[in-house]
């Protein structure tokens, strides 16, 4: 065994405008930072979290905390695991943040142990970690974020994970604003119920969007980025949301819409350099109303979690 | 011109479980034949209607009137067309019966006159037709009867058909009811709305299973092939449903569900003999509870309308 393992975590956007809850993907230039190592007193302390967002728990109430108990309990009981946590994801920024420090912890401390879980398996621990941590489950970023490329939840009882092999050229461009904005708020303010004709136009963009993604119809994936759920009851949250929606489909990208619940945008588009462009008008709209931010470029489906050499 | 043309539209099953009325498939061995001939009053009619249903009415409440007067309209005012129709699909049997007979109609009507109008336009005046006659508009039916193969209403407003490449070896076996079910009627106890959880597991199927069918994954098409919306709603409009699910499942099918809005019952399965094995095993289920049906065995996305030699 050895005594100190080091596992990086991209972070993800999810929804992805009609996927609400059932798809996400993983992002390359950003994620979460997580160093497993043995320590003499049993079970799991989290020694130190460092980074973009310091002020986190360092007790269950992190997500990292209890995927690892848990492997520990099922794997390992009576040792001792240490946590060293640097955020590289922005707390509360739409682009999962909570499930890249399960996925990280729980990949360091698999490979700390030697346990060589299955995928599925280091899933089902994440999951369980972020139920208790935020009370709330997100599949479409923690299955991204470990298994990389773009993901659909198909069912999530039992939980039901499908790789959609994206054909090549697609690209993504976020902007995550300087506002925060806590799930659990966005959440309340989603409509409980949807009209039928909505349900109709919802699950046709979500078709549509996978059968454009797999078959390279990047004109397909643009009509399909409409989300007529999830974005009309949230857009209000987020600064010059509007702004930066026009100017990304008029640098030329496919689409746009919130990540996650927001407040970072995404831009999808078929090229890096009409992502950049998109990336770029964007951030320019959100400044011009007095916000900073952060703004990362990323091929659709970068790759997952992984062990640091 | 000809002075008469003869068009076959194939009966089509919609809605396939978790796509409803956004996606659809051709059939192969059941359809509309309409003959379409010049005849000197101007305008259209319906000199006979035989086979299957002689019951529907020959004029404007026929769906294969108002497509063939809007293209007379269009592009040979003063002209005139008359119209024998021979139904093959039964009326009120859930596998588009009206939508065969307005692509027969309006694809022997456009070969007749010479006009060669794009797919597109066939398929705007079908549903101008349809929309007419029947007060609802089945894109998921009329798409595929004139198009073949499967397809995806990706959207209604503007209508946004998408032919989705299904991998080879997926059959499909139908079994129409001795009952028949008024498309209105079944459509008044539709749910208006449905709650957000439904919604999140509709959109997960109905992306799963177009990644299935686009990819070969037989085992994806079985766990997308749910339908939280219509079937509960429906079901118990058909004769011995639940028995002859479990029938197809037990058979081998990869899922099974109301097709249209019944009472025709679909059976999707991997091989042409595992389709006629779920066909059989359902047309037992069926006869055991004292009903006739007749039996469709096809491969997924048979050809389209087709104007005969």
């Amino acid at each position: 065994m050895n005594s100190e393992v080091t596992a990086f975590a991209p972070a993800s956007v999810s929804n992805v405008s009609c996927g609400f809850d059932i798809m996400g993907f993983a992002l390359r230039g950003a994620g979460d930072t997580v160093t497993a190592r043995r320590c003499d007193a049993p079970g799991v302390r989290i020694r130190s979290i460092s980074g973009s967002s310091s002020a986190l728990p360092p007790d269950r109430g992190n997500t990292a905390f209890l995927p690892v108990a848990a492997l520990l309990g099922r794997c390992a009981p009576g040792l001792g695991i240490e946590l060293d946590i640097r955020k590289g994801v922005p707390v509360g920024g739409g682009i999962g943040s909570s499930a890249a420090s399960a996925v990280a912890a729980v990949v360091a401390a698999d490979a700390l142990l030697g346990t060589r879980l299955a995928q599925a398996d280091l899933l089902a621990l994440a999951v369980e970690g972020e139920k208790h941590a935020s009370g709330a489950v997100h599949v479409d970023n923690l299955a991204p974020s470990l298994m990389g490329g773009f993901v659909l939840v198909r069912g999530y009882d039992p939980i039901d994970v499908v790789r959609i092999a994206v054909a090549p050229g697609f690209w993504c461009g976020v902007i995550s604003p300087d506002v925060e904005i806590r799930t659990a708020d966005a959440r309340k303010i989603l409509p409980q119920s949807v009209r039928l004709r909505d349900v109709v136009r919802q699950t046709g963009n979500a078709a549509g969007l996978v059968a454009g993604l797999l078959t390279g119809d990047a004109a397909l994936v643009g009509r399909s980025l409409v989300d007529v759920i999830a974005e009309p009851a949230r857009r209000h949250l987020i600064p010059a949301y509007e702004a930066m929606r026009l100017a990304a489909l008029r640098a030329g990208a496919l689409g746009c819409g919130i990540s996650g619940s927001g407040p970072s945008v995404y831009a999808l588009a078929s090229s890096e350099d009409a992502a950049c462009g998109a990336a770029q008008a964007m951030e320019r709209a959100l400044r011009a109303e007095g916000h900073d931010c952060t703004l990362i470029v990323s091929p659709l489906g970068a790759p997952g979690a992984a062990v640091r050499a």
